[in-house]
């Protein structure tokens, strides 16, 4: 395990100002004060995130695991103290795996270890059999003859890279995302993929595609890093390879919901500072790096605003439904609130890996708020980064119509090794990079939030 | 992955002697230049480890999949150029897995990842489902009364380490090994067990246990790492935690067999240099590291010294069969060949990570044979350890017998994350510290074998 490093590393890069150490005079010393008291001792996250995973572990969109996710959800945040708990429900068409196989029959029969895809189609029982027909991109897929794939089983390679931003899973991922279509519409009866990932465990990487086009569902599915590259050394000695997949699934109508928690700001008229993560996972893992960290990390940064006082804006805290098959909660909040202002939105979804920039988009008008974020963060070994930029999943559709925003990128550099696998699960989170992360949303929050008013009792005079 | 720096450690640690370093004049020069042929460039190793993880994976002992692996190995061996190359047969109970699962029924619903233990008892396709019983040692199952078992799915609890010479294994072990026995005996239903293991990823650890003591067969599995921790968490919330665990298994007569191949001796009459692995693996890796990799090292260091000339001493290769349920054919060897004298053995069955660690017991009359050892071995950057201690799997037998022998020490500080699971396959094992194991070995084999008369075309004059 790299943590113990890490987090040393950590905790010498950032450890609290104390009083020796002179601080910024450009940072609100409340704000340093919140956050340093997070990193120094915020179990508030590690709770949430331990008892999510714990008491209901994965939590399929759609599924009754999702909605006992949201229950467990209204619960803990009730008894955390925030204001108008509540879940805000809507309908979506639910995708779920069933039993699942890839068998090499020849040359050299052996087993491989195979995820469906989301949306995948269904081989039924019985399974499929074929001959593998392989390219190294979906760029030699696209150019394959139809005849050349038409009947047979489709595998796309890839090698994505393990980048600190993450940046290889926007292009790597075309095999995932356009693969299935490609090859459905060149006449193919499935396709399997190596797993959109960065490591070499037997554990496949699932994730949503959606066949576009009107093209045909067939069966989809990822073999784990060490399969595929099996595969393509079974390939290279130049016999036909021959391979049984089975992979049941099935679509039915069901139900998921919002949960949203809030601190009511001083001055209800003013727009709230929305800060998210998705409640859903895939079905493997018990989804602790995606995304019950992220929900964990934006309750647990509100909860100590609130414990500090009452902010000036309301600080609306929403664990969306559904991001996994397609941003259904996301949308669903655009649906209901989307024409409303809000102050700025923030979505934790990338891990629990140190915060090492931030982006903001809040606009010319606010430079000087972005730049006191940005101030504000630097003790915790954040850069700052652009000021024209701000990303999320579940929020990605109402930043791009417009509204502000603030973005924390956590290193990515181990994310996809993890990645919707069976492998996200509670022991790769790290608790004292955790706390940075909390640390960071509570210095944002503290800022967007627009100044604590300290409760009367414990008011100085 | 941390094959690239250690990697680059070891070749800087031990890179081959140059024109510009002096070399010790305690080493014969033919052995040092063996040694540093085969660290530089041995390609030998990697290509049988290759070959045959790729071209049969995995070969459970007993099964259809262990005899391609016998073909595979009388072929390969054969264009090797090895003499006698022959299989030897012989009778075997044959353990196979079917389905498997097991699934958290409550408090908190969920499926958890489970491996069935070599020998376990089945379930039957309907599972059984009861109450978990836990234990944090099987000291304190053994000190449970009986009602507090009976009728109960066991679940032992371990935190075993991770150390460089493996011995975290026989003492944290016991779960595996005892633990279902005892549970057996005090009428449990079933038991599961944390892995034996290091690693944290969702691979169980599978492994063979034997019900000793008249106990009745019960089904035997081990939870994922992951998985057990998170059994922990759910135990500790103090409320009833039922388990539907399914272990579909079956025992049935089969036949294994040990493959054997010789660089025949100048001196037929001399007793010969048994080098040795096993060939057969669990079934749900590819057998890489356990034990590919032995049997690769064993027959490319036997080649090296083929290759360089006639040895005196006959070196006979043996891939055992068998070995993982219970060293099968090491007790087949033992009764054809055990009571011939042997002038060594050695098995390599740890993997294929650097070899820092040299013992042997060849006796008191050939402490100066041992001492040069050491001496060859120190350039590879391994230290000489006892002179009275020799140890091998399939060999163990023979040499408590009295047989000689030598122990080279892999690094085991990895060995068990990727040990018995489906995890071990081919991209664990690094081609540089491969060729280490191949360099300690042939310069292990040019000294015991007794002196390489150079064929007589290349002979100098």
């Amino acid at each position: 395990m790299v943590r113990s490093f890490v987090a040393a590393a950590l905790l010498a890069a950032a450890s609290p100002i104390s009083a020796q150490v002179h601080a910024s005079p450009l940072v609100d010393p409340k704000v340093a004060s919140l956050r340093d008291l997070a990193l120094d001792r915020d179990q508030h996250a590690w709770d949430i995130v331990e008892g999510l995973t714990t008491e209901v572990g994965p939590r399929l969109a759609g599924t009754q695991a999702e909605a006992r996710a949201r229950d467990w959800a209204v619960t803990r945040l009730t008894a955390m103290g925030f204001a108008n708990v509540r879940i805000e429900p809507f309908d979506m068409p639910v995708w779920s795996r069933g039993f699942e196989s890839a068998e090499i029959l020849a040359p050299f029969p052996q087993r491989m270890v195979v995820a469906a895809l989301g949306n995948s189609g269904s081989t039924g029982p019985e399974g499929v059999t074929g001959e593998i027909v392989a390219f190294d991109s979906v760029d030699a897929l696209k150019a394959a003859p139809d005849a050349a794939v038409r009947g047979k089983i489709v595998f796309v390679d890839h090698l994505m890279p393990a980048n600190q931003d993450g940046s290889g899973y926007g292009q790597f991922g075309a095999p995932r995302r356009q693969g299935p279509t490609i090859a459905s519409q060149k006449g193919a009866q499935a396709i399997v993929i190596r797993s959109i990932g960065t490591d070499h465990h037997r554990n496949p990487h699932t994730g949503v595609m959606t066949f576009s086009d009107g093209a045909k569902p067939i069966p989809a599915g990822a073999l784990s890093i060490p399969d595929a590259e099996q595969l393509v050394r079974i390939i290279k000695r130049g016999q036909p390879v021959r391979m049984r997949l089975v992979l049941q699934n099935q679509t039915i109508p069901g139900q998921s919901g919002n949960v949203i928690a809030e601190v009511p700001g001083r001055d209800p008229s003013l727009p709230p500072v929305l800060v998210g993560g998705h409640l859903d996972s895939w079905d493997q893992g018990t989804g602790a790096i995606d995304d019950g960290a992220g929900v964990a990390i934006a309750a647990a940064a509100a909860k100590r605003i609130m414990d500090a006082g009452r902010p000036l804006r309301t600080i609306r805290v929403v664990w969306f439904g559904a991001e996994e098959p397609g941003l259904f909660g996301g949308e669903a909040y655009r649906a209901k609130y989307g024409k409303q202002p809000h102050y700025a939105l923030i979505e934790s979804d990338f891990g629990a890996d140190k915060i090492w920039k931030v982006d903001s988009k809040l606009g010319d008008a606010r430079k000087a708020e972005a730049e006191a974020i940005g101030k504000a963060l630097a003790p915790l070994g954040i850069v700052t980064g652009k000021f024209d930029e701000a990303d999320g999943s579940d929020i990605g559709p109402m930043l791009k119509d417009g509204h502000p925003g603030v973005g924390l990128s956590q290193d990515g550099t181990r994310y996809f090794d993890i990645h919707h696998t069976p492998d996200d699960t509670l022991d790769k989170i790290d608790p004292a990079q955790l706390r940075q992360n909390v640390a960071a949303w509570t210095a944002v929050l503290a800022i967007l939030s627009g100044g604590i008013e300290e409760p009367k009792a414990r008011k100085r005079r």
